[in-house]
């Protein structure tokens, strides 16, 4: 019987990937690594403030939709996948106090505590993914993959709950009209990766004064008969966590998120 | 055992309704009777032509959404009601020789032939239905119940089969841009009644030429903000009839509709 190998776990891109990020063999922007796999947004709070950020995440799944929450000073997420460490499989991190900035890191050995909740959200890649699979140009992308989307501050107001408040915050991504109606479609089918869009059309309705100049991301382009359509983003709650000046924060950078090991047709409603 | 009654079917508004008609009893518009229940555009032709036809709804499903066809010279759609006789059931009807209508009447005794097929299409009652039911305004029965909904010609070809060709008719519904991406949530359940839009915004992109000049319908009203939301319509079918000139066919007159047992929520996907 020894002769016998034991059956290793099938090894998808999203473990192999996660693995060479543990080992700091990769520390890029993740957009496109391991096609099909869900890659989260990541929160992490003192658990005294944990009971807030989890309100305002219900309170606005749209912006902030939660796709697991670890038990407080747990580094792992069993609902993600097996292995998982927070503590290190993510490229680049972001370490914050009173709202502030205070280190780069790209693990967090040292910036670890026991008091610690880390909240993964949905993000924009799972939706993208699923445009660029039905066919539907994606300009950001099409403009060069180093290209962030474009990024705006709306005057809606998110739901506030406990410390968090704030306003939300949208991508942009043109499209034809009957481009747009077919991203709406196939957008409402992944309510956990910010779903479908809530406005297009004329940005002055949501109070974005200057189309050209996003908050973040690249400058928007726009072909003959487009029309910008806007997604809810999950800058929403690092704009909320910035305002509510937790004494102790931890994110990803932006673009450099979590690899899970759930797939994103595991996201899809019907 | 003779004092038991016999158990008696349960009779549904859209029975009552149909009955009505048949003997008499209504000879209205059926927008809102029978609430919840599938109303349907009534196409009948000469067996010779039911071939081209029903491969022309098989092309262009958005604007002819077939819900069914009839065995050749029955006038029964046993699919859409157990007692369904399509030469008495709907308020109003209109004959056409060669294309052109010929004779209106309200039943058909006298012009019923034994090689007739009969088509039953979905129309946008159901989807209004659906619509309304989640909160959303629609312009034109806000304006009055006995207001047509917009309708135009646009310069979007249907796929031809056989005998029939022309171009996609819709009808418009002005929307804020949250309700139209709602809209278009709710229809996109509904492919056997149009489903989504096919198109928003401007009117010019798919060749109306004159916005405020619909070729049937009411005069659209937009209120500030809103943009025009473009449906396929049934109307479609009755144009590609008008162009293929059959030697004889019979419709319903636009608003008298046949109303069958079939439920608005029996046609929802997912």
């Amino acid at each position: 019987m020894k002769n016998v190998p034991e059956a290793s776990p099938v090894e998808t891109d999203a473990a192999r990937m996660r693995m060479a990020i543990r080992n700091r063999g990769f520390d890029g922007v993740t957009f496109g690594l391991a096609p099909g796999f869900v890659q989260a947004n990541l929160v992490v709070l003192p658990s005294d403030w944990a009971a807030d950020f989890l309100r305002y995440c219900h309170a606005n799944p749209e912006a902030c939709p939660l796709l697991c929450v670890s038990e407080p000073g747990s580094p792992h997420l069993p609902a993600l996948g097996d292995n998982i460490d927070i503590r290190t499989d993510v490229p680049r991190y972001r370490v914050f106090e009173n709202g502030v900035e205070v280190a780069k890191a790209d693990r967090l050995d040292g910036w670890w505590r026991d008091d610690l909740v880390t909240f993964a959200l949905g993000c924009s890649f799972s939706f993208e993914e699923a445009l660029l699979e039905a066919g539907l140009p994606i300009r950001h992308l099409e403009l060069g993959s180093d290209q962030p989307v474009p990024c705006y501050i709306t005057n809606v107001a998110t739901q506030p709950a406990g410390r968090f408040e704030g306003p939300l915050v949208v991508t942009m991504r043109p499209f034809q009209p009957a481009q747009a109606i077919r991203a709406i479609q196939i957008c409402s089918r992944f309510p956990k990766v910010h779903g479908a869009p809530i406005h297009f059309g004329d940005p002055g309705r949501i109070g974005i004064a200057d189309f050209d100049r996003p908050e973040w991301g690249s400058s928007p382009v726009l072909y003959d008969g487009e029309v910008p359509v806007f997604w809810p983003c999950g800058v929403t709650p690092q704009v909320a966590i910035e305002k509510a000046r937790p004494p102790y924060c931890i994110t990803h950078e932006p673009g450099y998120m979590l690899i899970t090991d759930v797939r994103n047709s595991a996201l899809a409603s019907f």
